[in-house]
């Protein structure tokens, strides 16, 4: 298996499944009851609150789990629009967001909210201009991705609190780093982020668990009602087994610096390979992220059957576009302006720090086989 | 282990956790995704929709999952009034529900809805009577659970349709089944459900998922936003490795009638036994599930305290209420008109299908021991 689609979701580290097994086996208690196999459950959800906290530069009240990604987006975007609807009707965001936070806005929208939405330069690129000139004192949330999860680009979500400050806007900030964290440090301080969404099954944890960071002392509204847990922003008996395997796929996270360089090698590597394939031409801007390289051939056929037949024929496996989107017309290359028949030959190729050479090289080589078997 | 609080929490059978690893170990592609890891993961979840639609006499269409019960209760409950709104104004439900029940008829109580919680009686029940009085021709839903998780009482859940019907109500039916799935036949037909609650992590399954039953034609809004999953009414990469294992705990679930009379007998078994412990008096009805006593102790001190020294000196694990309530006093027993000092002094045990004798022997034994040395 040659697995190039870990922005869709990553292959779980095996002490991450272990960990999962030992819980659901062992420590299979309600986190909320008050006898030992109960207790040994919260210990192991405090346990993994730590350990992200620590990773977020935080601290463990700081962090609340969710279901997901898509959860705490809604989270983080409802429960701010919420709290903050008698300052300010005005809501900031992309037009190249993730679906969560697309389809959170444009709800709001229908809400009553006015949802500016930031436009990409041809190469999925977000301007810090463009945020300064977004933001006025009507403004009650920004919400951006720190890296986009189809083309790689990294936004300027640090130039936001600027921003903020000088409109002198009562905003709150929400930067979702589901596709930054791990690869990157995120630093709630230095980005300037009141709310910060991550998700397990994209840093090589499980399916069914993120979190939802919140600024200490900053109050949103929840989405959901119940009983006590996650002090009631987040009700719902805790999935103590997959928030015990976050923990440890935080645990396991390498040095950045490392990670970073081994991952810039083997973008270029990529690139350069892929290049010798004439005919490949890269959506992704030079200055994306190391992890996503999004291109199009002209000669394919449609997206999805080339990441079929690469999957079939070769047992390599990349994406067209978001997974959420299941086949849908992108909005980030519509939003890049790209034509219809560039959006629809276009993949997506995306690393995480398992990825190999070897990985590379049958990438490239499946991709220039299916191009001479269907030329133009 | 001595494990009674399986109300709280089940311990998930062996092939449950197998199957959750061999998920999260070799079929870990995002199920929206379009190659064979993809795929391979989407087909589980087919697999065990299929399984959990079959369960619950319906069709796999009909079968939503989300991330536990409080969670498909807070979507049938905002999704139904959200629809209903135009229709009418009243919701019915009951003053025993479960907490995230409770607290969405509380939330929708603040935005303008008229709610009405029908009372117990002093054993838990509510009759047939009070929810044909309660339900008139502007209720939009009524929302009620079939087997009460504290006491154990049994609901006249069918009798609902027939109320509806008669009072020309345009309201949608919703039924918590969370206790009473896995131990009883649940028919959405019969019940007179058009929405069904479930939850994995209560049939021998994992934390983090469970499901809403939606009939076929009923519509309702979502309360999260984003990707295409679940017919968009519950957006988010779908923990495939947990429903996976859900489906597996479902497909393991016995003959209702074998399982039925093995509790009838043990509930027999252990409360004869508790009653030769003089002083131990039933807040359980004689009708409640068999599932579950409440009791209290006269001479006991707290609940919570009697709850830690079970586990610590017995390794006996029971419960003083739900556990999602984190010793918060029990609403149910309030509402059942039990003064503090019983409230205060009640506990919970609650059985599954792998109960014991020998567990209700070590039960009876601790609380026996525990009697004699704290006397009143």
């Amino acid at each position: 298996m040659v697995y190039l689609d870990n922005s869709a979701t990553t292959r779980p580290e095996k002490e991450v499944a272990d960990k999962i097994y030992e819980m659901l086996t062992d420590k299979f208690g309600n986190p909320s009851s008050f006898h030992k196999v109960g207790l040994d459950a919260n210990d192991e959800i405090t346990n993994a609150r730590e350990i992200i906290a620590k990773a977020l530069y935080s601290q463990s009240e700081e962090i609340y789990f969710t279901s997901g990604g898509t959860e705490a987006n809604n989270l983080a975007i409802f429960g701010a629009a919420e709290v903050g609807r008698r300052k300010g009707n005005r809501i900031v965001t992309t037009a190249i967001e993730h679906e969560s936070v697309l389809k959170c806005a444009l709800e709001l929208e229908k809400r009553g909210f006015e949802v500016i939405r930031l436009m990409p330069d041809s190469k999925g690129r977000i301007s810090e201009e463009q945020i300064f000139e977004a933001i006025n004192d009507k403004t009650i949330l920004v919400s951006m991705m720190y890296v986009n999860n189809e083309v790689g680009s990294v936004l300027p979500v640090s130039s936001i609190k600027k921003a903020v400050r000088r409109a002198n806007a009562p905003a709150l900030i929400h930067i979702d780093c589901v596709q930054a964290f791990s690869k990157t440090e995120i630093k709630p301080d230095k980005l300037g982020a009141d709310l910060i969404s991550i998700s397990s099954h994209k840093i090589h944890g499980a399916k069914g668990v993120g979190a939802l960071y919140v600024r200490k002392g900053v109050r949103i509204t929840p989405i959901m009602f119940g009983g006590e847990q996650e002090k009631r922003l987040r009700p719902g008996t805790q999935a103590a087994p997959l928030i015990a395997g976050f923990g440890k796929a935080v645990e396991l996270i390498p040095d950045y610096k490392e990670q970073s360089e081994k991952i810039r090698e083997l973008n270029s590597y990529a690139k350069q390979k892929l290049s010798e394939l004439d005919s490949v031409i890269f959506n992704s801007a030079d200055d994306a992220s190391d992890y996503i390289i999004n291109l199009y051939v002209p000669s394919f056929m449609t997206s999805q059957t080339v990441v079929q037949h690469l999957s079939s024929k070769y047992g390599v496996y990349v994406s067209n576009g978001s997974a959420c989107a299941k086949g849908k017309k992108s909005h980030v290359l519509t939003a890049m302006k790209l034509s219809d028949k560039i959006i629809d030959k276009s993949i997506r190729i995306s690393f995480s720090r398992n990825t190999t050479k070897e990985d590379i090289d049958a990438l490239v080589n499946a991709l220039g086989e299916t191009i001479s078997d269907y030329p133009a």
